[in-house]
């Protein structure tokens, strides 16, 4: 609650709704805007206008983009043989940063949970099967959380596909930087576990 | 960096320059607005052209409104003859959320600042003295932020106002709810400094 008028008011409330954001960052962001709503408000409600009209999924594998078929579905350039499997469009992001992965993203759309009655059938995995069987795959890299969730799917995936194509998943082990200290006991015992002659 | 196309590459760019929000935070922030486009981004775009346009300074004390003249200016109830001093429309709701004050304000958008290079007349601080003489002003509560750029610009105000009107400002001591343990030697002095018989 502020003594701010109703518009601002909504403007508040609408922004707190954000992640990362709460109602005291949401009023310093406000206010922000409101001082400089010539050259930062304006042409950001503008900007989310033009994408709330043209943002859309992917139809192949709901990356967000402006198009049905999404630029890394359509790029010709990309391996046809690998997909990368991820949970969520950030993820896909995070991947392609790294820039390293030349294939195609399935991205599921959230991970099995039992808590939350999350079942195959609403995430994208029937069409991950689909696109195992008709894109001529040969091999599906799980590029899951590793949450209990994230694990969880990982291996229902794996049980669907591993008798039509090789699934394989992300390394785990210490990060590039990680400090032993620093790391829980199941980051070292995996670790410990995949650990290779130097 | 994402492998976004172009206009959700500028609104993650636009979003990254909120306060409280970096690059990663204001990533995941549009991808929730793109999932709730239709009953999020389109609304809050609304209202952001709404607030663009409407909102202003009040022309008397700088608090954020959609009037030359601000509701709390405005309201005939509220005493006249006090005038709290805030460095920000952010301090002047966080005082009206605490309901206890029923005078009226000056913002003076910021504060003295030495390295800022920033003088008297880049604040308010000359409308302050012009509203203390005109408006029958018996005090003057300087609410300034208890930092060094706050007390030396509450000092140079009680400085040119003292020999007009009743200066004074908020106590510093013990927050409500503090424990001794968690605060710094300063607050822990001026609460020793300024103690009352109970």
């Amino acid at each position: 609650m502020t003594d701010a008028p109703k518009e601002i008011e909504t403007l508040i409330e609408m922004m707190a709704k954000l992640p990362g954001l709460g109602p005291r960052s949401a009023r310093r962001a406000v206010l922000h805007l409101i001082k400089k709503r010539g050259v930062l408000m304006t042409p950001l409600a503008d900007t989310m206008h033009t994408v709330a009209a043209t943002a859309r999924e992917c139809l192949n594998c709901a990356n967000i983009s402006v198009a049905d078929i999404c630029p890394i579905c359509a790029a010709e350039k990309r391996s046809n043989g690998e997909i990368c499997v991820v949970e969520d469009v950030a993820d896909l992001w995070a991947m392609e940063r790294a820039g390293v992965f030349k294939g195609r993203y399935h991205v599921l759309g959230g991970t099995l949970s039992a808590l939350d009655a999350i079942g195959p059938a609403d995430l994208r995995i029937p069409k991950l099967i689909d696109r195992v069987e008709t894109e001529n795959i040969t091999e599906v890299i799980l590029a899951l959380n590793a949450t209990i969730d994230g694990q969880t799917t990982a291996h229902y995936i794996a049980d669907q596909l591993e008798h039509r194509v090789s699934v394989t998943s992300l390394a785990q082990g210490v990060p590039i930087g990680g400090e032993l200290d620093y790391l829980d006991d199941g980051t070292i015992t995996a670790a410990l576990k995949a650990r290779k002659k130097v």
